[in-house]
């Protein structure tokens, strides 16, 4: 996963700084690396390295980069091999025409075929990005407008994508056919910004004015907005952006996620037999559903586990040792809500099943009489292969277990997880999604073409 | 203010590494810099420096300090010029009767007096911290046993103290006579930690046995425990402990911190008029008292404003031209929360005035219908100089404005604190409270020797 | 200017420790960034980065470069724009057969011509590297083999260069026709080192084999040597490697260069009249030079300046205030030896000027009589288009004055450059040089196909 | 050993600009530390860490350092303990009469028992210094001024010492009776420096005046210089100054520290019989030597050795195999030079003799038919106890083995040492030498009061 920004401006030279406070808004999209590309008289500056926005982006690093048009990227997760510096985006290249660069969200799935064709007329990868694929596609339709190279070269592609990319004098964005990956639009004066969630629209104040819709292509230069290709298949929104990744304070292809979590929290509760002192969430994520949760049941919300927000990345993880003694950095429970408590515990999802687990545990140790747990997404039982970073199948834990399986692992005295037409009822039943990590059916599916 | 660890062992010599996740848990109280002592083969070895605890103990670093007794430290706000450094604690210190190490949370009230009378006898001072005072007392009893010395010392201090105080082979800690500062001891294993708060000992495994007393002054060596001096003159916790500083999942004085807010935050709902559509928290310290407020007022509570927490020592803060276009990078106002509301946003406490006033503005222009003021603590009037770092008289908004002044300049609708007696009852009627800052009555008066 | 290491080792796979030491002895080639890459079951990894070698590369970072096969490569100068990273070497990339890894030292002349064609055909480039185009050259030819693909790539470059490449399995060496660039081959036990020059040997404990010939392509793979193409076309040695460039202890093109300085001194010494009390020479690369001259002119020689060590990157220079105050922070005279003497002051060229010009004003200062200088090399009066990192014409004051003019200018009371026919006669007389920059006339003249 | 710098100055308040490059001139007294003291409006303000000059000094730091009289240190080994922090200087420190800053090169021998009369009055020490005993002998002394505070303060300490300390209104430096260590006066305009050696006044731009006085205690304040107390007891210069800690272009009690090794070097000449085609130097400090010991053997000068200068902090030692594989990364013979010639080598000294047995094998490996050492100092036979950082005595070769042993071992052909009174005769005959380290005749006996 990763967060996208955008900005075209016709007048100002400072938009980096936009995207530097955009980018931190959806720092929670990725935490791996960040960067920022601008358009500088011909050519396109940039700089792009591993770690937070902040730290990627000093003052005098940002300041020196000057441009009306840019491009911004935080990326989630990626091996963290040594050469992982090229696997930074945006990717910035010439060709035939002019500058280019590209960032996005999103995983091409015919990437490999598309590598191996392209290699076959002489190309040359320095990274593994699929933005280093989109390049070459447009590159090799340099005879005609960069507008209609874009067309082409999606056409070519098959995936999920949030995508931005620029030239010396326009922004050009585009959204997979299935909206798989959010994208928006914003306004900042005269100016306008795209962004992953709306979110990074209300850091940098600007007005948001709609999402982009599946299919389009949106093309910002000094005569506006045109959209230039519109191919819309099906929506199929990741169900996962409003379980867990999206923050709660944006608003995805119509729908608050703070209201459609409220919602999920109601209907967790609907969905299940609650007898219960407390309702608690699992901060931060489970927090919202607990919300719901509570006033569906009315069973009294409290708020039963602190989280410690000083881990930083040189923090030194406890020894095996220490942790058996005890040792809990993370969070820590309001004992004084949980002993002698029945407490239910509100959580977004189970993936790998070792978080819940310990949580239990360290509820159990506080006191909790009982402790039922309460998920407000469906069971995991798929990774993903369009971007959302999930671990293989062998390390999701409803993959190999049963419901009740779970429950007696991790301790808990009752355990429910939402259905997933419950759940997609009460986000946005207006709305497609792609559901394939809960029910196997994907908006693409796999390419095996290696 | 600072946060104190102090660790005795009989037979582990990593006691380094629990004072560690001591002082992670005790973050919050000070972020300016961090320093463990251990004793280690007759000298004590110590580290200090600048930086949050994580960044100023890499595992190399941690690793090298070796020994069974301990101390550790976090300090909050202090000048930082540049030699700061001799700032930090803990002091270590070589005397006649071998090597001294001292760490505390407070403020020794006549300290110029005594550094008068030390330095007429010939004594240099390497730092501005009461701990080195505290140090050449000490030293100047070096005729009489540590513990007699330490008694005649602390018979000289007048002040706020949490200390804590190694040698070789034993641990000494002590709390002033008032209380004012927190206190309190705990056991792991057979090991003995005395932490600022009880949320050390839940993160480092150990369980809560009960507060220092005020003038409590107390062995731990290889015997056990034993209390050496008690001189309570009268209970006065700092109240501020309760409104800000504590965890909620501490306990102070026999009281847990969530429940005293919860209640302080139902005394503020029943002592104002409260018409409103929802009720929000100022994020992070406001949630507990909103949750309370919420309950109490059968108004519904919601998160209404999101904090973004990737804030970093080297983030770029907007420019004042960037603030006025409307970038806003710590907080973001659920807008479907607010939007069209009338909203009561409860929040901990009002200090110099600014945080409040661009609060009330952005949920104003989140479209909030009316915005209503309450603040789970007094009007804070009075600087403090126990140690509790608050802003000097003409900053505090409270001791220049009234509140109707206030209610306007910050744009509120309608703008309501706690009365004292209140929230004293509410949080904790047997113990008794220092409320200097909000009533001028201190502890102990000012001295002004100089 | 650049070095260039590469190794292929049947045996071990530690090749990047190797290469680590090896380019310690060519940092004076590079001081900007370095990079090594190494094959690692089947596909190559590696790590650039601005910095000196111990900065790029601390212990865990080469720990973790494994294999048997690898290329390193340290970089003079470039322009130092933010997003000069991937202006660094070596080049790693995928092609149709397989991992590809480039670095050079040098210069390509065409390829401005040649990226158009790439474009063309749809190429993209990342990066401002002509080891970029080699590459698009070669993966051009991906029918086939990497032989024929290496030959037909450097059929169609021309300019200067000392390449080093390398698959998974091999390792291709080539050094343009006319010999430009240095490029040599040693031995370790069985395995094959590269270096540009001999001196990286002596560091890791190789033998010194043999130049690599111009227009030498040579393969070295678990066979052994051989050598796939050869096509001199004229030995034009860059003479300004033997002015300044090379270590005093390398061979190059089969002539010490410590002694082919000496000869140079020697020369200068015989071509100008000298009478003056001492010889010095300007540190460090004139003292060779001066030695050889002293010898030749029998006026004893001394340490007249002494050159301060310690200057780090961090280093603050002093403001100009202060060095109209006489703050000299680089080189300070030995007053004992320049006070009341006549000093004849020899360094290896004069390139702006500045130098020297604050040079004999130190050495006037510190009381010398006259100052006297002497060059070891002709006036250069032309920039280089062939890999020299010179300025360009208008900052090279022998481009733009006479010797009488600068022997005034600068304050000297004497000035003499070594002729080009006394250089060359003293240094190498059996090779062949590029005198580009001292005459005008390059082994290959500019191209302007822009 | 350690650098001292300290400068008065009248109306300018940059003087720690000037301090910084003073310290950089000094550089080679010590790698370990740096700091800088400045007054500042009625208080001390300074900074001290480990590092060198421009790695401890960042711009805004110096920048911060505002002040017109000011001290600097640079320090040459210490433990390196964690803790070594507070081992830093200058010393800054409040005593009864206001602020005070002390810095030295130097040893108290009788500092123990000074410490335990201390201690015995109720002083605490917090670091390892001598400097803080010194400041509290100061401080004992509050009711007298500051002028004869320092003079009973240096009359009850033993030990070799340069020492420069400052109030806010006055510099007062000093130099053992013995003038062991090295201080010498400097004017800069109307402004007055003092350092360890006369090298830091041509990087600042003073000039020089004269040395300090055994045993002169000199003031300088806004009435000029007065010498306030003069107890010479016997001219005791360090030797090893001359041999090798003092910079070639230093002038130490009135004698250019490059002519006398240069003297020394044709001495030691005259003193050995030589018959050998070449003379080289051990780089860097042998240098000198080996052109005195060439012009008088008429054996011609040549670089035998060139020394990579690139070694920095971060520099990963080769590992004992690599070593044994012939990685060498320091030093590299120039073969021409050496291949088949019968060498000499001119180093300055042997300690542990580790690094002169590497140089020989390098020699003979690089092919030299002989390889003859002389040592232009006599053989290291004891360690020091007044500031010098010699190994303890175990690990002195010539304590433990005879020259015809250490010959054998280091694989010489013929190895010489000067005599000590040849070295004394050639350097400064006039001055009296502190010989301790090669006669066990100290200026100060130690003192054994533990």
């Amino acid at each position: 996963m990763s967060g996208v920004v955008g900005i075209y401006s016709s007048d100002r030279n400072d938009v980096a700084q936009l995207i530097y406070y955009g980018l931190y808004a959806l720092q929670h999209r990725g935490q791996i690396s960040a960067g920022i590309a601008v358009n500088n008289n011909g050519f396109i500056d940039y700089h792009r390295e591993a770690g937070l926005v902040h730290e990627v982006f000093p003052k005098e690093r940002l300041q020196r980069l000057i441009g009306n048009i840019g491009l911004g990227h935080v990326r989630y997760a990626f091996n963290t091999d040594d050469h992982s510096l090229l696997n930074t985006l945006p990717l910035v290249a010439g060709y035939k025409r002019g500058a280019l660069a590209i960032t996005l969200d999103g995983t091409i799935v015919n990437s490999d075929s598309l590598r191996d064709s392209l290699e076959d007329s002489g190309v040359i990868f320095q990274s593994e990005l699929d933005g280093e694929v989109i390049a070459n596609l447009i590159a090799r339709n340099s005879k005609v407008s960069i507008e209609e190279a874009v067309i082409k070269a999606l056409d070519e592609i098959s995936g999920s994508y949030a995508l931005a990319m620029m030239t010396n004098d326009r922004l050009i964005v585009a959204r997979d056919p299935f909206g798989i990956k959010p994208l928006c639009l914003g306004k900042l004066g005269n100016d306008y910004i795209v962004a992953s969630e709306s979110c990074a629209f209300d850091t940098v104040g600007a007005d948001f004015i709609r999402d982009i819709e599946p299919g389009e292509i949106l093309l910002i230069n000094d005569e506006g907005l045109r959209t230039i290709s519109k191919k819309l298949k099906k929506r199929n929104l990741c169900l996962f952006e409003l379980v867990y990744f999206a923050r709660p304070d944006s608003m995805l292809d119509g729908k608050s996620i703070y209201l459609s979590r409220i919602e999920a929290g109601r209907q967790l509760a609907r969905e299940s037999e609650n007898d219960a002192d407390i309702v608690i969430g699992a901060p931060d994520s489970g927090i919202v559903f607990a919300i719901g949760f509570a006033e569906e049941s009315k069973i009294p919300y409290a708020e039963g586990i602190i989280k410690n927000r000083y881990v930083g990345r040189t923090f030194i993880q406890p020894s095996q040792e220490l942790r058996e003694q005890g040792v809990m950095i993370k969070l820590n429970p309001v004992k004084e809500n949980i002993d002698g408590r029945r407490v239910i515990l509100v959580d977004d999802s189970v993936v790998r099943g070792t978080t819940i687990k310990r949580t239990v545990q360290m509820l159990k140790k506080a006191g909790a009489k009982e402790v039922h747990i309460r998920i407000a997404s469906p069971p995991v039982i798929n990774t993903c292969h369009l971007g959302m970073d999930t671990p293989s199948k062998e390390n999701l834990i409803s993959a190999n277990m049963s419901v009740e399986e779970i429950k007696q692992l991790i301790g808990a005295d009752s355990l429910h997880f939402i259905s997933i037409d419950g759940f997609i009822k009460s986000v946005n039943p207006s709305n497609g999604f792609c559901t394939g990590c809960f029910t196997g059916k994907y908006a693409i599916d796999p390419v095996n073409d290696k």
